[in-house]
């Protein structure tokens, strides 16, 4: 069952030039050094090292993460993103051209992620650029939490909590501070973060064969973010079980990776792996905050939902805990030009969200004293047996119109209207103000609504609240036959309206519009009416007849017969 | 093979309310009604309808399509999104519902793609909003540019062309333009896009069983955004092929869908369809913006990359195009609090990009005149014998080192090293100063790394580094013995901070590190040079043959040997 994963991709060892090309040509204030393919570096388009008066913060590592790290280019966050082949570290010259291209008198601060490969390469190039004069710190993010310690010489992996350190440095840097300030601040929030993943599904290296490394119904603990193997492969669980579980993980007072106790604050990052929809990390992130509130007893400040730090198309989300102290805040909330960093998340937050009350109808129209007369008119008795007779009609047309409509549709449309029927004739009983022809027409589109549910409830509901606005404008609580047949027009032209049709697309309205037309006619040649209604839905009969031989215009108008 | 789609969800059934609180939980900006699970209305959580003085701008529809439409709610841009459950339009009810919570007395206006159930229910909506007393414009957003006309009663759908119109009336409402401007402004930008996609895989609804409707291999063209099959199933291309099938789709004279010719001015919009990596999005717009100028002679003002109108889990893109012109670029740059509307691309681009000149080593050391000078000292003659001693030892270790290798890692330890010695004495003939032993020493790690390559060339590229650095702060062209042990000192320090070993975690250090105290201690006690180098030679066996019985730390450090 192995095959070529599908990529929207060109030549698989292009992967990582074109996506800088990409990024350049969607943000004007990114742009990239004129190194490729050896060098891959993305810079800040308005900082140059010869004036910049600022530490200069730069990352970087193996590509397939993005929008890590080119997407966190820009003022307030990184001022250069050093992007190695997919997986593979960055050489040392192209960490080197990127440290020479922004670091100005003020130095720079190289963030790596603690995987060896990237420990030596940008040692090496520190090294390099210190003996070539220009002021270098290192911080090595390692916020991993799934695996316990020890962790040997490799230690504890960076993943997304990387991000936050950014962030951190980033805004220190931004704030004026010398390069010591900048790595004291960027070391403290890496020791504060704890990060562990969740995979449903292993990502697939450009050019390479897919792995079904997980099988139906898995998912894939501690995983990292390379598609390294993951410390266990369970059962699929409900994301809020799963959730828990990562809190605990991160939390865990033996490993004690992060110094997190009840009663602190912290900042929580629900991080998508590259194929996570929106839908699911914001729910993932909806389960998170009051299980640390409740559960861990602990105040969350801010919530970073989204794909950070991702790992190609892996399905899944790694969480990251950091302890927030005010510092912390500030740096996380300043502004800042970086492209993917989430907007609109600082600012203190309540301590529980209540939801703003439902507004009223301030009209209330509907529950004015609207009731079943308890003796009815002349016209109410004659509205009603005329209700019940079309009601019946439907009623005994059941199962034909569900046999007609199984050869189109879903076999159904019978059986909806049946519903229908039956709601008007209980509802009639119980509260259809018959003596008022007007305000029934409006009880008949509720009632059809109410039970008919979908499209269809609707386009009945549509025409009976156009007839009732037609009626209660133009006429008193008796309703003349012109005002009857006004009211038809008023419907099918609202149906027509909203629903897109109008006469030879095949719909309800082929027999609606020629009834409507014999109506109006034969009432003004000066037929009685008994006689013009009749001769109207003769008309109705020709007209739904005649869309035997019609091409249907689209499928599920059909339902509505 | 059919199995149930992996989805880190909880109910199937609460995805959409569940969705709602993690956003609510995320944004502080963002709110929502109290009506789960009938009403589910995201809302600007400073806006009140008893307060409003602006025109409320309300979209919606089914959900599935995260971020939108609820991610676009903030100032600048939708004023209240209206969600109905996964792929289904909202409930009538519910538009009402969201009508009255932010619409004052300016009105509001409704932006409703263009799918049937969303015109049918936001249609009775408006018109029970109007018989309310509520000012209520709609406009319907149909975009589709995949089916050549005509499209009957449904007409074109409505597609992620219509986040560009949100953006539009979003701006123009917050400008306190009215009712009727707005809705202008908001027609005529639904009228200059177009949008088509493409896909590599079928979205999953909740708890519901995959579609292999694709096969490996193959992509899907013109596609709706609720899984509707495409216009046609063909073999995977090149992405920048794709691209340009898309374009010319959406551009093409025959269907006039836009009204885009030669020399307009577009902006572009590249948006992933749920599960689509940010790396594959960023290569596709690399490829449209210079097919966009080049082949349809059309200058981009503006690109969108992300993911903003999604279809669940669905792989692929679709690419959408307005004709921009200067009013539409200042809606649409105009700024807004909504969290998923993309940072940072507003603002006049060059016509091209040219990338940033790399910047030299101002240093420039390496280029100083360093060669093998035609007659050795005493010293270099010496120096030559060492090095050639050294790396012929090396290279008759080749296939014992790759024998050895092979029990624990890839096998290629000796063959590597061979490399690494072999390059040596090429270069030492050609090129090592051999009368200057410190830039000598430079030279090693040089020849090293740029044959060894990978891990091992770094590690030993560091090692020679810093015994360079070490031997240039303390001595002259002649190094003595002590310096020579102060240097193996240096390079065993910088090996072990950039590697993160020390004794004991079965690495190379672990032969270094007693033959370094051995040398030092031997010179320090008066031995002669040559005595103490064997000394310390053999503690370097000793300390080698005492790896046997370790515990290896890491695998991939084993290469080193």
């Amino acid at each position: 069952m192995a095959f070529q994963g599908k990529k929207l991709i060109n030549n698989p060892n292009d992967v990582v030039t074109e996506f800088i090309e990409g990024l350049a040509e969607t943000y004007p204030g990114v742009q990239y050094l004129d190194g490729f393919p050896e060098v891959k570096v993305v810079l800040r388009a308005d900082v140059s090292s010869a004036t910049y008066d600022k530490v200069a913060v730069i990352s970087g590592g193996g590509s397939g993460h993005e929008p890590a790290h080119a997407g966190f280019v820009g003022e307030g966050m990184l001022t250069a993103a050093i992007c190695g082949e997919v997986f593979a570290s960055p050489q040392v010259d192209s960490i080197l051209a990127g440290i020479r291209a922004v670091t100005g008198p003020k130095g720079c601060i190289l963030i790596v992620k603690n995987y060896t490969g990237d420990r030596l390469n940008f040692g090496l190039a520190a090294e390099q650029a210190k003996s070539e004069g220009y002021k270098v710190e290192t911080v090595i993010v390692g916020d991993d939490c799934a695996l316990p310690p020890p962790r040997g010489i490799a230690g504890r992996r960076g993943l997304a909590g990387t991000i936050l350190v950014h962030k951190v440095a980033g805004a220190a840097a931004a704030s004026g501070l010398s390069l010591d300030e900048v790595a004291a601040e960027a070391k403290c929030a890496s020791e504060m973060v704890g990060t562990m993943g969740v995979a449903l599904s292993v990502c697939t290296l450009p050019g390479q064969v897919t792995s079904d490394r997980l099988g139906p119904g898995k998912m894939e603990l501690g995983l990292g973010i390379h598609g390294e193997p993951g410390a266990a492969v369970v059962d699929l669980q409900p994301v809020e079980v799963v959730v828990s579980y990562v809190l605990k993980q991160i939390l865990s007072p033996e490993t004690n990776y992060v110094p997190i106790t009840r009663g602190n604050r912290v900042v929580l990052m629900v991080n998508g792996l590259g194929a996570t929809p929106v839908m699911e990390l914001m729910i993932a992130a909806g389960k998170a905050v009051p299980q640390l509130q409740l559960e861990h007893g602990l105040a969350v400040d801010r919530v970073y939902t989204g794909s950070f730090m991702t790992s190609l198309d892996m399905a899944g989300f790694s969480i990251s805990i950091m302890k927030a102290d005010e510092a912390i805040l500030q740096w996380l909330d300043a502004a800042t030009k970086a492209p993917f960093w989430p907007a609109g998340i600082d600012g203190n937050r309540p301590p529980a969200k209540i939801p703003v009350q439902l507004p009223l109808n301030h009209l209330m129209n509907n529950d004015e004293s609207i009731g079943r007369p308890l003796q009815l008119s002349k016209q109410g008795q004659i509205l009603e047996v005329c209700i019940e007779a079309a009601a019946n009609a439907v009623i005994d047309l059941r199962d034909s119109l569900n046999e007609w409509d199984s050869k189109v549709g879903d076999g159904d449309c019978g059986s909806t209207m049946y519903r229908g029927a039956t709601a008007i004739l209980e509802d009639m009983k119980k509260y259809y103000p018959l003596n008022d022809a007007v305000e029934t027409v409006n009880e008949i589109g509720s009632s059809v609504r109410r039970v008919m549910g979908g499209t269809s409830g609707i386009i009945y509901n549509i025409f009976c609240k156009a007839a009732h606005a037609q009626l209660k404008a133009n006429s008193q609580s008796a309703v003349t036959s012109k005002q009857w047949a006004e009211a038809l027009e008023a419907s099918i032209a609202a149906v027509s309206k909203y629903g897109g049709a109008s006469a030879g697309y095949r719909t309800l309205l082929d027999a609606l519009i020629p009834a409507s037309a014999v109506l109006q006619e034969r009432l003004n040649a000066g037929d009685d009416p008994f006689t013009a209604f009749v001769l109207s839905s003769e008309a109705a009969l020709a007209g739904a007849e005649s869309t035997r031989h019609m091409q249907a215009q689209v499928v599920f108008f059909f339902n509505f017969f």
